[in-house]
């Protein structure tokens, strides 16, 4: 597909997923104009080097000037900065999206600060690496993965089916819910999984010297696919974990529960239990399948 | 490389790992006779209808008889009695050979059965997938990964050589280590992974539906790389845990201590040691790449 979408797209914050986007946007959309916003200048040479932006700047304010489309693509912590920093120059009619991947801090973080006539509709593309800055992303990052966006009772509907227009574009199927919801939905499929993987592999890197270098040479027969996730952007992740907190902790609390029932299930050799609940999982993963998400 | 490695080998369990070595055998030692034993007729039938084999029975003793290497492969609870029913028939000079994921307890359930003039030589060829049985099976499932083996003082150094030349020649590399030691490497390895991996997919099975069924939509997050391990042999699996009881207890208790102090450092919105422990695992994921098992 090859249409214009937006006639100035901001893109602050230019790193796997970003950079993904303004891949995307180049192939898909080619007369849209890209701006590229980033606090490093390394980060802003590689962009010009890549020929990912037609501008590049450090000023968010600089690159939503005149935007139609602003995507804050940054790092958790640093919205509510970039909030106040861009809201004075944002023109009647813009649309502010994002795409972090907890909802309701970030509609804390952006709202407040978005003038009357700016429409807010905040997004989680639900793809990703475990690599992470521009020279990481690819256009064909979001092929056949979901994006979620969260229409807001202050924010028009055709604001969201703009942004939803471009996710689906670049090849994504979008669907909206609540931001409450998505943070639960998110706090059991990628923010449990992620705290499990980076304490599973912290707990290896603890080990004694002699374990510890045969754990990586036998790394193959389950770990290796923890490391994987574990090696995710430390930056982007501590800012999930601080940011859906109440959602994580719930959850974490349960597989804490049932990770003990399965310990004095070991503990005591009932292994029926084991068996049982290792049949259970099986199926899930079929489940998996026949969603053809696997 | 084609060579005959032994004139008769019996494989006792014939699923992914003994389907996949009779694959690779057919391929790398055409002359060697295999027999194929199974307690299932289908498993039989499935075996002579994918000719894996040039005979099959039921009888791990029928199988065992002639042999010069009997490897069983089949899930640990049924080791002591196939022990127990080939002992009789072991010829002098034969060697005994088996694929757990355990070493300690094969050694417990298997050594006592051994008669004077047969060697003992535990082994575990680290290869698998999700999938079990004969037809999930595939030749190259052993290239570029390890073996290790088991020497025990009982055991003829040549017998362990023979043994690794076969590893070897469908494509591991071979490295020995005490029992014991396996244990604790393959505790933190693998068995942790698993029991960390199933537990999560349990937790969300357990979860009311109208998140469930968005959990599964939205695996593609980090989730689904835990529902694929999850969906390992429910048997095979129940058997590691039974019979790695204390190594796996152990390094349990330390995921454990580090899970809580993590559950602490969110709650109490910590984030410099969230972000210092995702940067440490990072690098071990850079190490594992470097020793070429990512």
């Amino acid at each position: 597909m090859s249409e214009k979408l937006f006639d100035r797209v901001a893109l602050i914050g230019i790193g796997l997923i970003g950079s993904s986007l303004a891949r995307a946007l180049r192939r898909d959309s080619p007369e849209t104009r890209l701006v590229a916003c980033a606090r490093r200048s390394e980060t802003l040479a590689t962009v010009r080097r890549l020929e990912l932006a037609d501008e590049t700047t450090d000023d968010p304010a600089v690159a939503a000037a005149d935007a139609d489309l602003v995507v804050i693509a940054t790092p958790l912590s640093a919205y509510a900065e970039i909030g106040r920093r861009i809201a004075p120059v944002l023109k009647r009619g813009a649309i502010l999206t994002d795409v972090g991947s907890v909802k309701q801090a970030v509609i804390r973080d952006l709202l407040p600060h978005v003038p009357a006539g700016v429409h807010l509709v905040p997004g989680h593309p639900i793809a990703g690496t475990e690599h992470s800055g521009p020279e990481a992303g690819f256009a064909e990052l979001f092929r056949g993965r979901w994006c979620i966006l969260i229409p807001l009772p202050e924010t028009a509907a055709e604001a969201v089916g703009e942004v939803g227009r471009m996710w689906e574009c670049v090849g994504m199927r979008v669907v909206t819910m609540s931001a409450d919801h998505h943070d639960k939905v998110l706090a059991v499929t990628s923010h449990l999984p992620h705290l499990i993987a980076y304490t599973i592999v912290g707990t290896a890197t603890d080990l004694e010297d002699s374990l510890k270098s045969e754990v990586i040479e036998f790394s193959a027969s389950g770990f290796r696919d923890f490391t994987r996730i574990a090696a995710s952007d430390p930056v982007m992740w501590r800012d999930v974990f601080l940011n859906n907190r109440e959602a994580v902790l719930e959850i974490l609390q349960r597989f804490t529960e049932d990770l003990t029932a399965l310990q004095r299930a070991i503990r005591w050799g009932e292994g029926d239990k084991l068996q049982d609940l290792f049949t259970r999982t099986r199926a899930i993963r079929r489940s998996i399948i026949e969603a053809k998400q696997a």
